[in-house]
């Protein structure tokens, strides 16, 4: 899958929240590091529940700006949680594939990612183990 | 100033920890907004001391991948801050003669994000108004 149709399907579940997107999306070792804890989360069927979680916490979700480079993405978002406004970047590796293998999203203020860090924990509470620290 | 030569002198500054060389490279009115509160600073003198300041603060500063599109930047890095590894974006945007006019930093995770805004107070308490939320 070539890495433009990879950006193109992402929109396309950024904008429905619909994670059966995510099967074909994310490469089955796929590692995900949240704004909200240190410990990564591994492997495709954790990380599109988290990512389907956070589909459902965010308000108002939108891309801004968009750096594509092949394989290398920096995706600059912003969002609201709580009320609060967020600003993110998603930055994100694609495999030889054209699958997701690395996903890291780095946001501020304080303020909304312990916001964000509760919606979540509420939402995964039934579905994962703790996160850690 | 074309933007390849600020990113030249953006990395020497960042090498050197060198604020004079800030002078050149901000705009007057530049904007900064801090991964550590919401309330952004503005102006040239105070933006160049936090710079500073952050330069005194990080350990072990490195960037990572950087995409550069025309007056449009984000730049990876790691650093540490406290003994704890932060991982950030510096998101920077040029005027239309290569200063820096807005600069925007995200990172994780928050314990890394609370120590960098503990090390910051302490070196920033004499110098500047306190930062509001």
């Amino acid at each position: 899958m070539p890495a433009a149709d990879t950006l193109e399907r992402w929109h396309a579940f950024t904008a429905t929240g619909d994670v059966a997107v995510l099967d074909e999306l994310l490469a089955d070792d796929v590692e995900f590091r949240p704004p909200t804890y240190w410990t990564p989360r591994r492997g495709k069927r954790e990380v599109a529940l988290i990512l389907g979680a956070v589909a459902g916490v965010f308000e108002g979700f939108r891309y801004e700006r968009e750096w594509v480079d092949g394989d290398d993405w920096a995706l600059e978002f912003t969002a609201r949680v709580g009320g609060l406004e967020l600003k993110g970047v998603d930055l994100i590796r694609l495999d030889g594939e054209g699958r997701i293998v690395d996903f890291e999203v780095v946001a501020r203020p304080p303020s909304a990612v312990a916001a964000l860090r509760d919606a979540m924990a509420e939402r995964l509470a039934a579905l994962l183990p703790p996160s850690g620290s």
